[in-house]
């Protein structure tokens, strides 16, 4: 009973990761759709978020089956519970990378980032890229000094999205509301994306440690980027 | 243990109602703050919302010791693992409703709504009202028919979410690109506050009929306010 419970928990710690890496390949694409105005590609991200959600649906079954038969208590418990948690994170930033591509297909064939914006938005994308590439590697290797890391990623995307939201409420800024209204929403959606990253590290710093007090959602401790 | 077991079960969904008040009193009053520019209003939300955090710590814990002892299954597994999700809904509409005071507090001694948008603003908050009041009533009665309703709430919400978004978008807007972002992040607190309360109406409803496909995040079904 213990080889097939340890089984089944290596079965959706890989799906955990495998959900990371279909995070990460749709934020990617949608960024590159939201850059170059590419309506195709941003397609792709559009349809392929089943996916996405499907995983999720199959994970969160396998954890309740896991549950279910095998009746885990204490730290073996957290971790089960823990994982539906991380698969809530993972569907999630899957959704915001279809609403990233949303704005790039609403938009076509105009692109909705003015060319003096385009450098914040790549460096957002960038760093959307190298945290959920280290949730996903995290989860694999529970690896604590990593799992802080994503703190410092977390930080530079709260830096972006404040210069980004500074650059849109300048008295010059001349690219009319509507750019505002999409640019607002993208900054947002990119911010989002990293905060579940890193409560997605906080969960397997928690079930290392055991410490409840590092999983707080990263909104709840920081001013939100408009107030600061 | 069917009785200490049942008993659980009733005081995680006490627990529940609670959320769903606090919630719905959060966001009225941060509205409120919103709309008359009261900084104290605003403050008062910001500071209680660690009350909302520690109800849904307080009723994740309960559910996993629910788990741990009574090792329920089929049914009555579904419905721990849904309060714990429902707990999570729950919590995120505090965090919209504390952004939302977030937002008062920084436009502070201005209002951050314009005159002539104050009345899509009054119909969000009111709908919120309604739609959080209704989630807590669906989780205390399970009634379906109830449940059903909140997803009319909820179109009328994107209704005025589509509505705000076009004034802002309109050429002639001329209240400066800051006000269009806040505005712009206030209808999506707004928007995902109603989004969250049809999730746990959803999940209530899916705990009476077990049908698993009744449980979409509404944001998943139809297209974003945006792309309409």
């Amino acid at each position: 009973m213990r080889t097939a419970y340890h089984e089944d928990l290596r079965r959706i710690s890989d799906q955990l990761v495998e959900m990371t890496r279909l995070a990460g390949s749709a934020m990617s694409r949608a960024s590159t759709a939201l850059l170059d105005a590419d309506v195709r590609l941003a397609e792709t991200v559009i349809t392929a978020d089943h996916e996405i959600d499907a995983n999720r649906e199959a994970l969160d079954n396998l954890a309740i089956d896991l549950l279910a038969r095998q009746n885990p208590v204490a730290t073996d418990l957290r971790t089960v519970v823990t994982a539906m948690r991380m698969s809530a994170d993972l569907e999630r930033m899957g959704d915001l990378a279809r609403h990233v591509a949303k704005v790039a297909r609403l938009r076509y064939p105009d692109s909705a980032v003015p060319a003096e914006l385009r450098g914040t938005i790549v460096q957002m994308s960038q760093v959307a890229s190298r945290i959920v590439a280290k949730a996903g590697s995290v989860i694999a290797s529970r690896d604590l000094a990593e799992a802080a890391s994503l703190e410092r990623d977390d930080d530079a995307m709260d830096d972006l999205h404040r210069e980004l939201f500074a650059r849109l409420a300048d008295p010059d800024f001349n690219h009319g509301t509507q750019t505002a209204v999409d640019l607002t929403l993208v900054g947002r959606y990119y911010e989002r994306f990293a905060d579940h990253a890193v409560s997605v590290a906080r969960r397997v710093t928690f079930l290392v440690t055991g410490d409840y007090d590092t999983v707080v959602d990263r909104e709840d401790e920081e001013d939100a980027v408009l107030t600061s």
